[in-house]
């Protein structure tokens, strides 16, 4: 098919892919007062004496705001707030089918990470969590931990976290098949983007002792003279293994795991035939990953992942996204931590059975329904015992 | 009805009004392909192209904004922005019911009008117009000011253009009755903030010549003390009949109509045999009345309208703002203005026939399916006529 096409003419005919539907009836005068004036006045006095009544008398306990600037949209680039609508409805419309969630796509015009986080901000006792999405690198980080700083909701850049749990679940499930710990393996990540970052520091945290990080520069190493201006990047340096130094093809040698978040077709089977045996290689650059499948595993990769529908070991956070938010909805976390990304990650990875598992099988399909309530349950429960869950 | 018991219940058994509904299937692979990636790459870079396409491939030609800070929420005062979401709930659940408007509730956490108005502008891409709601004045002058200034979508205070629409609707139909023009009138108001101070303005600019408007000093007239401090309401003493001097009471007297958003029970049935010969009292105050009816009626009035859906002549803005955005938003205008202001009202007070027409019955009722599509045909024709529409 040319999705392209008929995307385009599909969206014609949506004209717009989402919409209102009211849950209360104003079709008579007594609906009518129940509903609006004059009752509705009582629970607005409830939630004038006790704001958090407003997770139980309105819908924010189910609602969730998709925040966009534009500026990082797919792999288009910085298009511009309204351009990004389309994905911003489309990720609404996953939101509800897969968690029940209702999300509203709201695109603002402005790429001043301050600007951006203040205006989210002030809208925060509308909605129960908000989900960053397709903003550009530096910035998100900074509307990110803004927006944490001064809103008492889960704030959660899907690019980000999304990612890297779902690289967390199919690494971890890599790793069953090969029988190794991920204490025990050597990453090498490419792309210091949003999401490399985010995956980056996510298996750091799970345990990953041997890891490189490379952008379009090399590996990321304390000291190096372009980290002076990126703090977010020198921290990160602080995190690599000390004694890799060079290219992306002198981190690959030896490693057990590449990661790549970067761009189409900058690694070759020579640099996959340099890995350590039966390597893991995670290349999911979209649409074109950083080496195909085929040409992969020719090179001896033991598991390959991307980002596409049409290879197996798709890693999409489509299996994220609506379970952790349903989660953090739940129990009124009132943030998304670590400990409930490495549950979520979790709860993924045992979906597949040890009959399932299979070197072309490390995740479940994108439509299995018991992700979704898998992954809630886990977090939510992480949420309950770090002690950040209200209810 | 215990209309508070029972309507708290059912906001709780609701848990939120409002819902989102997914508008496209992303039930397969095919399908998920189309309304999310890799085919939402298109309709994107359509809008990158040319940003009014928003209005073609996404909500956006539907969809209204309904923001409040929770500073005048219904007659409960400031009780805070999430406290007003009920309201703005309840709003949204008309919109759809009634106009087919797509609208989404926004509380904002600021009450400060360039705060409020910038951070609502910086959104304005996901919208097709703004409707401003229980703001106190004199802020909400100021927020829609800075908003028209800002957007290129139509901006409209609901509690000032919503009341002064229907309140025109029913004035004209209240002199069909009486046989007079609105020029020929004087007619006395009491209360200026926002629903007031819109009403005096719109019926001035409709052709009311003789206006006097009063607050709870007394009679607003230029040079009055302490207009020095509140251009807004100096603006208004200028429009008003120099000749009145004096307090309410004083004003009355031989005015030919009352139009009041004040305060209950301020007016006496000697205040009403004060007027001219039956005359026309609409006594707004929620959700008591400046006077009641019945004592409107035994001092001589010749038509009473209130707010009051227990009463005959409900003067309820629920008649106005679905069709006036479902107009504007069909013609894409990109405001408005007092033309198609006009034009509602005109509309509104031709539902009700010559034979239906009489003293219990100036407007038609807030269920008439023909409102909302009559409405919008007209708001819609004067967009274009007076050359704002973009479609």
């Amino acid at each position: 098919m040319d999705y392209a096409k008929e995307a385009l003419k599909k969206h014609y005919e949506w004209k717009g892919k989402l919409e209102i539907t009211p849950r209360a009836a104003v079709d008579s005068s007594e609906a009518l007062a129940l509903a609006y004036t004059p009752g509705v006045a009582q629970p607005c006095l409830e939630i004038e004496k006790d704001p958090e009544k407003s997770f139980e008398l309105t819908r924010r306990w189910n609602t969730v705001a998709v925040v966009t600037d534009g500026s990082a949209v797919l792999g288009l680039g910085n298009i511009g707030p309204e351009a990004g609508m389309p994905v911003m409805e489309g990720k609404c419309v996953l939101f509800k089918a897969f968690g029940g969630v209702d999300a509203i796509p709201l695109c603002v015009r402005s790429q001043n990470a301050e600007e951006i986080a203040h205006a989210v901000a002030l809208m925060a006792g509308s909605f129960g969590g908000i989900n960053l999405e397709d903003i550009a690198a530096p910035r998100c980080f900074e509307v990110e931990r803004l927006l944490k700083e001064q809103c008492d909701i889960p704030i959660f850049h899907d690019d980000q976290h999304g990612t890297a749990i779902v690289v967390a679940a199919a690494l971890i499930n890599a790793l069953r098949l090969k029988g190794k710990k991920l204490s025990e393996v050597k990453a090498v990540f490419s792309g210091a983007g949003a999401a490399g970052t985010a995956i980056f520091k996510l298996l750091r945290t799970m345990g990953l002792e041997s890891a490189v990080l490379c952008d379009i520069h090399g590996v990321v190493y304390p000291g190096r003279e372009d980290l002076k201006d990126n703090p977010a990047l020198a921290e990160l340096a602080e995190l690599t293994d000390p004694q890799v130094r060079g290219g992306l093809s002198q981190a690959m040698e030896g490693a057990d795991v590449f990661i790549g978040v970067s761009a189409p077709g900058i690694v070759t089977g020579d640099m996959v035939r340099s890995m350590a045996k039966d390597p893991v290689v995670f290349a999911m650059a979209n649409p074109v990953p950083e080496i195909m499948p085929d040409e992969a595993m020719a090179a001896g990769a033991f598991v390959v992942g991307t980002g596409r529908s049409d290879f197996p070991n798709q890693i999409n956070n489509v299996l994220v996204f609506p379970g952790v938010f349903r989660g953090a909805l739940d129990v009124r976390a009132a943030d998304i931590n670590d400990e409930m990304k490495i549950a979520a990650a979790s709860a993924i990875a045992s979906l597949v059975s040890e009959e399932e598992l299979s070197r072309d099988y490390i995740l479940p399909a994108a439509f299995d329904s018991r992700i979704c309530p898998a992954v809630a349950k886990a977090v939510g429960e992480a949420a309950r015992k770090s002690g950040i869950a209200k209810r």
